[in-house]
């Protein structure tokens, strides 16, 4: 399977592209609006992956080309820019799944607090967004981007996983869980996006408020 | 220390009533409307407690008693009657720390939401029904009333506490400590309140959408 990172330049879509090119076999494709830099930090993360034993390709490119090239689009960009990166890629989005890891948070004195847009979340508004029939699943919002990019690290975390489109999820459900230590999980259908996303927040409050936490991600048991 | 339960006969308070006079050597005091039935759950929870090997006294009283005798009074009521039941123990509460575990919740088909009273979170809802000077403290959200209640069960769960009184924080956390395989986390002030309850419903909808899971709690790492 081929799988693109648009925004895989930045710390989520480092992670998740780390892992996947080396806990499975899949294509791994680093998407940014700069295609120079795609291709630079792709090769950066195949040197990485090399320097742990793995000798894989990374490719990169613009993000259209990106989209273009893979079977599951994870949309590894920042809440406010949803939209117009999956309005930028629509017309190569076919038979294609986009997976949303992102959080709309806003900040203040006390902490990070859950500030998601008019459409109740970012996977409703994504949904909004992605060209009809193009299914839109939830993933990757409480995984601590630091600790998910350090390859010495290891995890041992949950992944809620939530959509309409069963299949889709299936998709998702079953590459999250070909990543070394990540145990996606159900949360039900796109209406439960906001309980899964107001992790994230709460997430960042705890590890700044306690000492000796950082990096945190979750485990349900 | 004193610490009154009130809804104590409900399953979060029989929980934490449980564990608590297992677990530490504080006065647990049930609390209900009903004073026969406060007293009758008292009992139960005292031959529950000695049929594992503890002897220990858990007293029954109305609301109102329960409230004038305790240092910590939780308010383990649905969230709808958080705003009642703090008026009603009011003129009882000097030098007493509140403690709201409770959550709004709504459901439909796709399973439970979020749901907040318009003051934000039932939490700001306690803290505006509260006498002048009382603290509030948000804590005992996410723990599964059920496993909780079965003292054969073993815990090893993480509790989020927030609130903007950093005396009546220590205190609760404190006390939430000395329960076995429970480990207090700082969850910064009331105006964290969000993050923290909407957990609980992402728990509910975690159980019932996977098999194997129920009765869950988080750990955070």
């Amino acid at each position: 399977m081929r799988i693109a990172l648009l925004g895989g330049t930045g710390d989520i879509g480092q992670g998740l592209a780390l892992r996947w090119a080396r806990d499975s076999n899949h294509d791994v494709i680093i998407g940014s609006r700069d295609p120079d830099r795609a291709r630079e930090k792709a090769e950066e993360y195949e040197r990485e992956l090399a320097s742990v034993g793995r000798e894989v390709k990374v490719t990169g490119f613009a993000n259209e080309m990106a989209a273009d090239r893979a079977d599951v689009v994870v949309l590894a960009v920042p809440a406010y820019h949803i939209s117009d990166t999956v309005e930028a890629v629509a017309d190569r989005l076919e038979e294609t799944v986009l997976v949303t890891p992102a959080v709309g948070m806003s900040r203040d004195e006390d902490g990070f607090h859950y500030n998601p847009p008019p459409h109740g979340s970012v996977a409703a508004l994504a949904a909004e967004a992605a060209p009809e029939g193009v299914p839109v699943i939830g993933a990757f919002h409480n995984l601590a981007a630091g600790r998910l990019a350090n390859l010495e690290a290891d995890i041992d975390w949950d992944t809620p996983v939530f959509g309409d489109d069963e299949d889709a999820k299936e998709t998702v459900t079953a590459l999250a869980d070909e990543i070394a230590g990540l145990r996606p999980l159900d949360a039900g259908g796109l209406a439960n996006a906001g309980e899964v996303e107001s992790l994230t927040p709460l997430l960042i409050n705890l590890a700044s408020e306690n000492d000796g936490l950082h990096d945190l991600g979750v485990k349900f048991w």
